[in-house]
């Protein structure tokens, strides 16, 4: 039953895009000449004069592609709709209307939705689980992605977080808006244009990570059904609502749901293509953790002149033992921190190799003069890094005063490879800061303690951690499938041992025993979990494709 | 006129202090009992017991000590009103309110007042200038505070700034609320009890620093005329509304009403007695000048993981930066910065010697284990600073996420002393980061500059910049001055050569020739230029008692 009302919903859908295709013929023209500039894969050519037939069961069908074209104003209606509702994976209410939007989706598209949770926090984000069983198919894949966005600090943003906004580009390269809020509320025809160009900019919390997995993985298995298409595997889609606070019930949901989770590969569609447009094949990912560091002052703030130069200075403090971490040529200084890091086989070397030619561009577009080290771009993700994501201390601008401020706060994050154990990671930069004289607490100092160590940190990992996973570039079902995205793709397409992100693959491989591969399709120049994140639509469209190419692989 | 009018309305205060002051007599005890706890200099016994008729020209007169205790709530409601206009000196509207409001406090009080203003920007916070003509006096001193306060954020208040609330005790020793907002929205009953309390807190932005300083001013005429006396030199009062923006129209302010401001000393009314709770003078103060300080990374923030250790990171390279400024003795490691120190007196030298038998207690009271340097802190005011007032790169906390910051910014806060030239002491700052490779510029870098210099800094000078001043230990009437607050108190008076914060004395002795000292109030743990700024009311009270005593001087 489910899947006939489905099915009526993306005929009456089909029909709808064949009028809108016969209207937008001068835009699909200027959507293919767009992506082009931009250096993007863009096989919207490739797709036109391939010329398979409907029936045909080949990854880059032409009506496929057409279908997704014809489409792209009720894809972007649908996609700003679920990001117009707040996705902070702590904001529970907000994170259960994203749930409920999209099982309501995946109802909609006949997929058998369920939410799964845990017995251990039945309150905490759901996963939306649904499946497409294909009668006849020796395996399954799990499509992930995840609902749930980075924290956002609205004063930080051009247009807020959860009110999508369109832009003609970019906002650093002067890109001025089209349309605010959700579609329905704004000039629809401008709307209607603004999705027919590839270049056009989506600003919202999670237009990039990873709301556009959800979309691009729904929209694929829309495309496929309207095409009267099969994919080659079972597909299960699982969508994660706490990814970005560190998956901290995600192994228990995939242990409590074992026998529904059966797979032999998942696809996890998160995380950028890679700078030139290229589509990417990622192996495996780094692992993550967060630590919180504060160093203390005074009790309380002093006055900078009455107290200046006598009272010691929380924040030059911490500036000299963040500065003791790193030499200058961007070697961790921390000792052991390159320990216990697994060698990577032939394969993979080359994989780096050949990707370390992108680097000079890169350097162009972010406006890097020098990098940190002599490690070309993707060989310094195959070691563990220690990076300062924020660092505070009192106040600046215009809010700044003259005080000797009470406390200097970081937030570090350190990234891991294979053969890192996370905890024996973090003892590493315990040990360090020890050595470096300070008195190392978890909470906030007693006035005694204060009075006897003259260096007092607080040191406190975050929940969330991820060891890193890697999935050999050899693996049969995984290669068939990177096989299939080449054929989609009139560029060559980047393959990559690991991602220099973070992703919960050890976490799923960990519970299930079941290797991953990630698939991404948002742009670059995302701004991923910084202010401002946007996608550029030509990335969700392409991204469709892709996803349609991989589960129709040979 | 107005001197009849201000007459009648202090004669029929005093007639309620009357009533008051009987009532109060338990509360009374408890007052001198508590200040002595605190080990704050407490003459008020020595008051009650002096036994000076009411019309005896004596500097520790008890009939002007029975007018303050009397009238604590009168005085403690004025004082609240004037708190809860908000005084931050670019917020020009409410400066406004603040001038006219003390305007009218003068005009009560028949001290002729007028506003003044620059002709460089009318607009400005003006001064207040109010005149007491005492005949036959041979000479004029001029009583000066400021009414402007630092700026705030009030995020970090635990109740806003500008809503005056009376406290049991500081905040930190878990002081709760007694009242809050402006006292006739109060419940008066606590409030009146609360003022008679010298421990009570009295928190809002301006407690401590400055209008604190307009209150006891103008209370000390209160209590003289009431008690028929009359000051010793002709009094000028001046309120001026920029100190905390650098006083950048002072000096065309005092040029352009140079023959109105005509006296032999100004006697300004700001800053903290010392943490023992004794009196002060202090012959001068250091100069000050901050600075803003960014350096940049990449064009915008970049996902730390798929980035991390490749891309340099601006919060590492600021730390890095702020790190090399100073060794790990507090020592200014900027080549040339404790040149051009003009030497210490004998006089001056002993005192510094005689008030560092304080520093033991203030490290105990503040937490501290260890100071920055061996310096005594008397010693450490008198060479020039280097201190970091805020840092800040991307977020930290709840808002922090996985980024590699676009940029990271400090701001420093340079304290100079005598012998200092302000723009020179700027330029050892600016070479210095040069010498470290930075390519220095005072606005954002453009894309081709940030290609080309693999580090950049952004450094501006803010405007308000004091050199420092100091008046000789042995100026005469600075001496008499002394004498008389010496009698006031039955504490030993603490006399330092020059404060480490700094007051406009320079400009005054620069644009009128008149030296200058300080006689301040506050108490010591004010949270001066911090949040939760707060006066003990026992300062205000003796405060008070200090101006009368020195207004009387032999």
């Amino acid at each position: 039953l489910r899947a006939a009302v489905a099915l009526t919903v993306v005929l009456a859908g089909l029909a709808l895009g064949a009028t809108l295709a016969r209207a937008d013929a001068p835009g699909h023209g200027d959507t293919s000449g767009a992506a082009t500039a931009h250096g993007a894969a863009s096989s919207n050519s490739q797709g036109a004069t391939s010329g398979n037939s409907h029936g045909a069961q080949t990854p880059t069908s032409g009506a496929t592609r057409e279908f997704v074209t014809a489409h792209r104003r009720e894809i972007l209606d649908e996609f700003m709709h679920l990001l117009a509702i707040p996705n902070i994976a702590s904001d529970r209410a907000n994170m259960k209307r994203n749930a409920d939007a999209i099982l309501d989706m995946m109802q909609r598209r006949g997929l058998s939705p369920q939410l799964l949770t845990s017995r251990r926090d039945p309150d905490a984000p759901p996963i939306v689980f649904g499946e497409w069983k294909v009668r006849n198919a020796k395996r399954t894949i799990v499509l992930y992605a995840h609902y749930d966005g980075q924290p956002v600090n609205p004063a930080d943003w051009a247009t807020p977080p959860f009110t999508p906004t369109l832009r003609t580009a970019p906002l650093e390269k002067g890109g001025t808006v089209i349309a605010t809020g959700a579609p329905s509320a704004t000039d629809t025809r401008n709307a209607a244009d603004a999705a027919t160009d590839a270049e056009t900019r989506l600003y919202a919390r999670g237009s990039g990570d990873d709301k556009l997995g959800v979309m691009v993985i729904l929209s694929a298995i829309d495309a496929l059904r309207a095409t009267h298409r099969t994919p080659t595997d079972n597909i299960k889609v699982v969508f994660e609502g706490e990814e970005e606070a560190g998956s901290p019930h995600l192994a228990n949901l995939l242990t409590e749901h074992r026998a529904l989770l059966d797979s032999q590969l998942w696809v996890v569609c998160d995380g950028p293509v890679h700078p030139t447009g290229r589509k990417m094949v990622v192996y495996g990912a780094r692992g993550d953790m967060n630590v919180d560091l504060t160093v203390y002052g005074p009790v309380r703030s002093l006055h900078s002149g009455h107290y200046g130069n006598w009272a010691q200075n929380p924040a030059l403090n911490l500036a000299r033992l963040l500065a003791s971490m790193k030499d200058d040529t961007g070697q961790v200084l921390i000792p052991g921190w390159y320990d216990d890091v697994a060698p990577l086989g032939d394969l993979e070397q080359r994989a780096i190799k050949e990707a370390a030619a992108y680097d000079d561009a890169i350097k162009q577009e972010l406006g890097i003069a020098k990098t940190e080290s002599d490690r070309s771009l993707p060989a310094a993700t195959t070691v563990p890094s220690l990076n300062i994501n924020g660092m505070r201390s009192a106040n600046v601008g215009d809010q700044a005063s003259n005080v000797i401020p009470d406390s200097a706060t970081a937030v570090l994050d350190l990234r891991l490879v294979l053969g890192n154990e996370p905890l024996r990671q973090y003892d590493k930069l315990l040990n360090f800061v020890r050595s470096k004289g300070y008195y190392v607490i978890d909470r906030a100092p007693t006035m005694r303690e204060r009075l006897e160590a003259p260096l007092i940190a607080n040191m406190k990992l975050r929940p969330g951690v991820y060891a890193a996973a890697r999935t050999p570039m050899d693996n049969p079902l995984a290669h068939a499938i990177a096989a299939a995205i080449r054929t989609s793709s009139d560029q060559s397409v980047i393959e990559l041992p690991t991602s220099g992100g973070s992703l919960p693959l050890s976490i799923i491989e960990k519970a299930l025993g079941t290797p991953s591969i990630d698939v991404p399709t948002a742009n670059y120049d995302d701004n991923q979990h910084a202010p401002n994140e946007n996608l550029r639509l030509g990335n969700l469209w392409e991204g469709i494709n892709t996803y349609t190419a991989l589960m129709m692989h040979r």
